[in-house]
């Protein structure tokens, strides 16, 4: 959840010498104010928009007899995507210019989580390897790549690090984000090898988060709602995916892992997504305000505060980013980076493990 | 799906003594009323019911505001499941009788297939074994259970066929199923050893389906709405757990997995099954027939129309079942088993590939 769960960031201004807690130390009584609660990431902050719009665009009524099967379009390779929410889908794309989506072949998932798995499975499964298939991205990297690869102990594939560490030979899948959880950078491939494959997690790949430079063209691309719009309850995401055998690949995964995706989820990511393209229209209605705008507005205001926190602590350092010109918003964003820079600023992690630590990157308009 | 993945029944009365065509045979021009599609099992069956019963009890409205946040109850155990999804899958179980749900911890899933996976690591994840554990279940299984357990290639468990013939030493994991898919046998555990450990898959345990002899007491239970009321593309499904690390290792895999399930289709799914417990009340609203007693005649109807092929084209037998009482209904139902007993009636199979011959299971009130 966004990159940061199981974390909590410790910091504890008023002893600055003391020795951070062991992870499972039992009698923890730090008051609250001291702690940043990180193992509970969770995008509600678009809510305050999503409440102004109010029901008007954006509520959906579902009958009791509506999308009983499990088929939205038999004739669709990826037959229980809902028609609806494809189109709109390659709507927004069009508006945003994020992802080309012309001869693109559309993979709806159960969040992007569920994608990822997707797309090892398509990538590794035809290899008939017969060793697991090194899966790698460039560190920091997000926490759950590498638990996500590695909780089924699978055969086909298996998470192998940091992507600039890796050295071996024979095919291997690397994990490519921009702009980067939790760095905000924005990167390439790193291994660049002919026996490679490559899936680009692109959740952040939106105007509120980073500037949208050119619409990314590449053989698998993931995005999810819970990022873009911050519908995470919803648990929809999707693959854009060029080659027809990899999609085919990835919708038999999501059949034999879940049947398909839950229809009243896809209905109403949908309804959001289209209120998004509408609120993005030159001529919209005037009670609807562009989504983006409002969006980075609010990521600047939160971020704007903890600006403030890190100035005045010194825990943090701000690295500075190349300004980079938006082809959506016609701006040219700032970015700033929170980096930790203090050893008693510690990672306590609750309830699950990671051995990496986190930041979390912020967009300032 | 419905336990006939995969498969298209070709019955060719007209030449009995011709080969069947090979799974890939690319001209098959056979009168489409000569195939009966099991590929394509869709529970759409209730359909008429909802449509009557209208959106006055059924439809439910979500304003896009409403669950955001990837948690439904921070609080419980498994925190993404929605507060009255719990407690109407609580109440349904208690109306119909079929299962106990006192001291249970509730655990929602992407529709049981997500259920059987996160069961299946639960069971198997804490036991470190060197090599993966046995899955077993006794034939004729649900067609799914191979690829399910085994599409991955995990290290953690392995598909091992029929459990009547498995002997392999050490611990192992027992699908467990009654009514049986496909053979609608009341099951127990064939393997019985003490170093086993049991899945109940009671997907068909229901009225409509089979006599309720008793509320299921096991140490884990697995249920889907996608047969208990038809809605098959809310993908929901929901297990009953006795101990709470294996409840809490199930909530892991489904964090990891899909970070989740689909809020809105567990906020729909308790709308639907609260209708479905308000249609079984004594003093129930006039315009609402009871969900089951609807759903049996249905049932009734269409295998109605199935025994009288089976009679004329002497293709099928169809063995006597023990008459059982029902406690839910108050009445001792029959039911009907159809198999295959000809040799000129072949399994095509299409898309998928699975080595076992499939039968449907019947059932006339």
């Amino acid at each position: 959840m966004c990159g940061t769960d199981g974390q909590v960031l410790v910091i504890k201004p008023s002893n600055p010498s003391s020795v951070s807690p062991a992870p499972d130390e039992p009698t923890d009584h730090r008051p609250s104010d001291t702690i940043i609660n990180l193992d509970h990431g969770d995008p509600t902050m678009y809510e305050s928009y999503w409440k102004v719009v109010g029901q008007k665009y954006t509520s959906i009524t579902i009958p009791g007899f509506q999308s009983l099967s499990y088929f939205a379009n038999k004739k669709n390779l990826c037959w229980f995507l809902e028609p609806k929410l494809e189109e709109e889908i390659k709507r927004l794309h069009k508006i945003v210019g994020n992802a080309i989506v012309e001869n693109r072949h559309i993979v709806v998932g159960t969040g992007s989580s569920q994608l990822i798995l997707a797309a090892l499975y398509a990538l590794s499964d035809p290899l008939n390897e017969p060793n697991p298939i090194s899966v790698v991205s460039a560190a920091p990297y997000y926490s759950s790549y590498p638990e996500t690869t590695d909780f089924l102990q699978s055969g086909l594939f298996k998470w192998s690090g940091d992507a600039r560490c890796f050295n071996k030979e024979g095919p291997y899948i690397e994990m490519v984000t921009y702009p980067n959880n939790p760095d905000g950078v924005i990167r390439e491939p790193v291994v660049n090898r002919a026996d490679g494959k490559l899936i680009h997690d692109l959740a952040y790949y939106w105007p509120q988060y980073t500037a949208i430079t050119s619409p990314a063209d590449h053989d698998i691309i993931l995005f999810t709602v819970s990022k873009c719009t911050g519908h995470a309850g919803s648990r929809i995401g999707w693959a854009l995916v060029r080659n027809e055998n990899i999609a085919r690949k990835m919708v038999k995964f999501i059949e034999i892992n879940t049947i398909g995706v839950s229809k009243e989820a896809q209905l109403r990511a949908a309804n959001i997504l289209e209120t998004v393209s509408l609120s993005c229209q030159r001529h919209k209605p005037r009670d609807l305000e562009n989504f983006f705008k409002c969006s980075q507005r609010l990521m600047a205001e939160r971020w704007k505060k903890l600006r403030e926190v890190v100035d005045n602590n010194k825990l943090f350092n701000i690295p500075k980013f190349p300004i980079q010109f938006c082809n959506f918003t016609r701006t040219s964003p700032k970015h700033i980076l929170v980096i930790t820079n203090a050893s008693d600023v510690s990672f306590r992690q609750v309830p699950l493990s990671y051995d990496q630590k986190h930041f979390d990157h912020v967009y300032e308009s």
